[in-house]
């Protein structure tokens, strides 16, 4: 089934102990498509500025992601600065350059208000209402957001959480909305709020996704050199909702969250070994099966 | 078969979010010996004053815990100031008071020298080294230790860590210790001094176990009350190295390390719901077995 999203396409310029970039492909929407696009047609919706590389444009589409949604506006694209140290867990931000995004109205193409999977990626909620205002009876709503949006427009991005069906953020945002440390108890004050699951991405240490009774920890996937931990959360989203759009019309289980977190955990490991989508894009379908059968390896018990 | 530990016992006082306590008993083979107890057979070295109360000695006597390694000397017990903030990770030391444990000699009683299974939990290196020099062909030693040692003996340490094989300590620790941020590899540089095997504790995340060409990763249990952190870690590797004592005299394999982890993992996530060895000397078999079998659902996924 398809799987529509919304969020930021952008140029990120990072620095890390491993390296330095400057203006590469980055973004929400990007890692996110692309990372869903292994398991389900995606639609897009965004804005660049005249500045975006067409290339990266062509390859999208040529993944067959829907790019009706996607803007081409004046101005430049939107950009993020940022570090990170050795801890790869937290991004600081030098600058944020909102640029196109300043004035974005997203326009969803009238054949889309049907789509079954929605994804609010992390930018303003006033876009994200936007979205749930256009669309009709989704099967599964879920969202993304970040510290910036907390701080500055709590009020709505409440709103957006009342109307979501997965909340997918991770565990300094969990206790910055929440104002409580135990991830357990904050996970049920946001399920009092709406939402039927959280899914709390840890960054080295993996996922933990709660849900009404149930809980699933899963591991990051232990890696011997991490480039670049950028698009990571927006890859894991990508995997986790394009592998429950995969599963077609039939009701969803524990058993297909719990999965869709893996093919998410596995194919956000890959996004990690290198700046920008590089190694994400360049993934088979024999990589990402293998790499949850390591995840299992990984895991397993037996008493 | 026998377990012998070597460690400190304390009177700890910690200050948490969750409430305050002036000298209460602990001590890392406090802690380790109650919970190996309820796998094996356990033999404890440690020195305490004649502070130390009675009750408590009854206490680990009446588990079958052998005392004949535990010295009563004139002085004070070894003694403990710190607290927790939020984040239960991290425990920030306000004082440290060695007291009788300033001039401790441990001496292994004869028939303790051949010992199958050993914990040198953590005390200064220099009696760890004591201990290796007493026992005899151990089967299986593991080693505890911590920043406060990597800092004041990193000579004397690095001469106990090529002389184990299995090392329990918390992911700080293996950062400090080999000067490497990424745990893969600061793992293989570890392994390449001496131990077969790294298990490294992280706290609400869990463990992850690293072997040559294999890696375990276990949450920890997600808790809605975590009272008390002091002791887990210790706890852990009491349940750990109870679980591979209990094995017998056959070789040991991947799947016997991964349930040891699991079971240590277990009796840990008992200690943790309340000060000092309060919950962890009231299990039952049931009670453990239980909280393993929850592990399973909590990590199990189905492709």
């Amino acid at each position: 089934m398809s799987l529509l999203v919304v969020g930021s396409m952008a140029f990120d310029s990072i620095k890390s102990p491993f390296g330095e970039v400057e203006k590469v492909v980055g973004g929400s929407a990007t890692y996110f498509s692309i990372a869903a696009s292994y398991f389900a047609p995606v639609r897009l919706v965004s804005v660049v500025g005249r500045d975006f590389p067409r290339r990266t444009i062509d390859k999208l589409s040529s993944r067959g992601i829907d790019l009706r949604g996607l803007k081409i506006a004046d101005g430049e694209t939107f950009h993020w600065k940022g570090y990170y140290e050795y801890d790869l867990n937290t991004a600081h931000t030098v600058r944020t350059d909102l640029n196109v995004f300043r004035d974005f109205v997203p326009d969803l193409p009238a054949e889309w208000r049907d789509t079954p999977y929605v994804f609010l990626g992390n930018i303003d909620p006033r876009l994200q209402l936007d979205i749930l205002a256009q669309v009709r009876n989704p099967r599964i709503v879920a969202l993304d957001t970040m510290n910036f949006w907390i701080e500055k427009s709590p009020q709505l991005l409440r709103e957006v959480v009342r109307n979501v069906d997965v909340l997918v953020i991770n565990e300094a945002e969990v206790r910055q909305l929440t104002g409580e440390f135990n991830l357990v108890r904050a996970s049920r004050m946001l399920m009092d709020m709406g939402p039927k699951r959280v899914v709390i991405k840890r960054g080295e240490y993996g996922v933990l996704h709660l849900s009404d009774g149930e809980i699933f920890a899963a591991p990051a996937y232990p890696l011997e050199t991490i480039f670049d931990p950028t698009g990571a959360g927006d890859s894991f989203a990508g995997g986790f909702m394009g592998y429950l759009a995969s599963r077609g019309t039939r009701e969803l289980a524990e058993r297909d969250y719990r999965l869709a977190t893996m093919y998410g955990s596995a194919i956000a490991s890959f996004t990690v070994e290198a700046f920008s989508t590089e190694r994400l894009e360049a993934l088979s379908r024999d990589d990402i099966a293998m790499r949850v059968s390591s995840f299992r390896s990984l895991t397993e018990f037996r008493v």
